[in-house]
């Protein structure tokens, strides 16, 4: 009994060490696509879009191990609770991959040069939000914090307001310039995928404290602003 | 022993008919959506916003009782397959309702004339072949019917192309027309929106495949074209 015991956390501490390799594979390839975009770099977006086959097996991965452990081990609510979470976030890294993977793929589609001043270094800025959101809440994680899954959650809407007002001079640019609405178009697409992962993080931080305290986090969700995006 | 066993049946029945309801959900949620966006129908968008709730309920207690059958029935491999299918299944189409949430949003916020001749029928068209390729893959999953899925993953670059020509139109309107830039952008989202959705309809159709022959579709999936998107 005692052995079964013990293999079970076991079981637990490599599910939550698979997570955490996801996480930061997931993190690899935001900053990477990032990267690529800031120097058009057509070969590393390669390497981004290829390596994303990874982070699916892993999720893969980590859904079948959850699924025997919940089918062999029957565990206790507390830790059923657990095993669930591992499942959802890891579906969620799964998509902030997959977006970093779509800005990849448009990276290898941009041609021709990109006149504005500061549109590029404000999207790397966002870019860096999102990556310090994905960092603190996969902390968070690991340490099972539910006060820094919190404080993740209510940052989401720095990163909103963010995108929101580069949507907005994207739009202002393009209006004056038509001939640059193909590649503002795009540079759109990858800032409202950077809003996206920033999303996906507070959907982990949400797992995170359910994890942690059991109860969900009250409150509603700042709201998102669509009228220039 | 029979009991059990005829009750576990049961469990799965129940599985499979709210999967098949969170489907019918999800395709109402798309066709109003595309209405809402049709008709420029602010009230009815908003509507759809609101009803976004309840599919993700349902994919919370899709998956509550998922995890609880695996825990309390230790099932066997083929049924663990079908059970894990609604699991990943009910996460396809609860990504298809939200899609459909974001094309509501943006309906919201469309003001002023649009003036293209046939863009707006063009994402109806889009809208339409979507709603056919769910339905079509929703009825595989009931009749357990792996050709007609592998059809459905088959037909995905259809919508591919859809997109993309109309992605290509878009463009060229904007540049032309620059005071559009905002509202085409808008549409160029919907349409990728619903471009996105067709990919989770093929995300579907593998899934069937795999609970019906316990295979993966052999094969690599129609390439993603974003050279105008």
């Amino acid at each position: 009994m005692e052995h079964t015991v013990r293999s079970f956390d076991a079981d637990l501490r490599n599910l939550s060490r698979r997570v955490a390799e996801m996480g930061s594979l997931a993190q690899a390839q935001v900053s990477g696509a990032l990267r690529a975009l800031e120097r058009r770099d057509a070969a590393l977006a390669r390497q981004i879009i290829t390596a994303d086959n990874q982070i699916d097996a892993m999720q893969r991965e980590i859904e079948e191990s959850a699924v025997q452990m919940i089918a062999r081990r029957q565990p206790l609510a507390i830790d059923l609770r657990q095993i669930v979470g591992a499942l959802r976030i890891a579906g969620y890294l799964e998509r902030v991959a997959d977006l970093s993977k779509n800005i990849a793929k448009r990276t290898t589609v941009l041609t021709g040069e990109f006149p504005i001043g500061d549109v590029m270094p404000r999207i790397q800025l966002l870019g860096q939000k999102v990556l310090a959101q994905l960092d603190e809440v996969l902390r968070s994680l690991e340490g099972r914090d539910g006060a820094t899954a919190l404080e993740v959650w209510r940052k989401d809407e720095e990163i909103d307001a963010l995108n929101n007002s580069l949507s907005r001079d994207l739009f202002a640019y393009m209006t004056e310039n038509p001939r640059s609405v193909v590649f503002c178009t795009h540079l759109l697409f990858c800032a409202k995928n950077l809003e996206r992962m920033g999303d996906h993080a507070t959907n982990i931080a949400e797992r995170v404290y359910y994890i942690v305290e059991g109860q969900e986090i009250s409150g509603e969700r700042p709201k998102e602003d669509l009228r220039t995006a």
